[in-house]
């Protein structure tokens, strides 16, 4: 089963959380054991898990990212976006999840985000379960 | 398959080979072809894929990471645990392995690897054997 | 099914289109729903998605790399480039993508890269195709 998700960004940059979204489509497939893989399919865009209790966490992610990550006037790409390209490279573009008696298996602290780097779009996602 | 692996840090912050226990989960699910995916749920710790022949490049990459990601008085986690969050972001909560005719297929200098940035901890990590 | 790539790296660093690989190896395994990984067995090279459109966009990324993650002459390993494998470690070593009515779902600006860092060199890539 392939589920696709729209998601509407409201500002340059941020971690926009979707676990209900990759929830659902977990639930929606019916399979109990096997593989949810979310995947993004923007260039300025990535997806990543992390902690989503404090929503100071995912602030300091973003700070440490443009930290690591820095414009630079260098940069060649007409767009004048290679930061945000970075910056989804650094993430990644995609999520393999276990599935286990028809549930996600996250830690206790983990929330599942996307991560906009180039906004605000509208962006969207995809999910495919595989069972097994 | 799903199998559950325990992992008793030790300091701060490092690289623990874990190899021994993904082969382990992929022989014992006796599949001969498929994937094998193994999942951290944790938010200050993640796995990748390095050199394990030679211990300083672990040391290296330890090092690296610092400085890509240094710690920064103004993170606001109260916690203080921000750079540890961003060092996991990095590398990723999930690894995608293929099995082969019963192997998982790495390379030669290849070692699995989890990697602790707030540690020492009790931590915890899944492998999920996927046929086909 | 599994495809197995060679790719002959030409200069110390850079970015290589692999989508025609990748899509060859879909293709060939006439899956017609499921998922790809895309494995790359080294540990100073690595995998990743970003745009393919703007040659310039590589150019940019592999700046930025090289910023986040310079050279230190503090580095431990003997061979020299632990740089090298600082970027593998940023970029992963497998991609996990979806199979859709028998084609790769890519964004419109999406392509698929080996990333090769201590080059030039004769590196392998993977292709794993599993329906469901």
């Amino acid at each position: 089963m392939l589920a696709r998700f729209n998601l509407k960004t409201t500002k340059k940059e941020g971690f926009y959380p979707i676990d209900e979204a990759v929830r659902g489509a977990v639930a929606q497939s019916q399979a109990q054991n096997g593989l949810a893989v979310v995947f993004c399919p923007h260039t300025t865009a990535g997806l990543t898990i992390n902690e989503n209790a404090d929503p100071d966490v995912a602030r300091d992610l973003m700070a440490g990212l443009n930290r690591a990550f820095p414009d630079d006037p260098a940069f060649a790409h007409r767009e004048g976006n290679s930061q945000a390209h970075l910056k989804a490279l650094a993430l990644g573009s995609s999520l393999s999840l276990v599935i286990e008696n028809g549930r996600l298996l996250l830690g206790v602290w983990q929330g599942i985000f996307f991560g906009e780097f180039d906004g605000p779009r509208n962006r969207t996602f995809f999910v495919k379960v595989i069972s097994g």
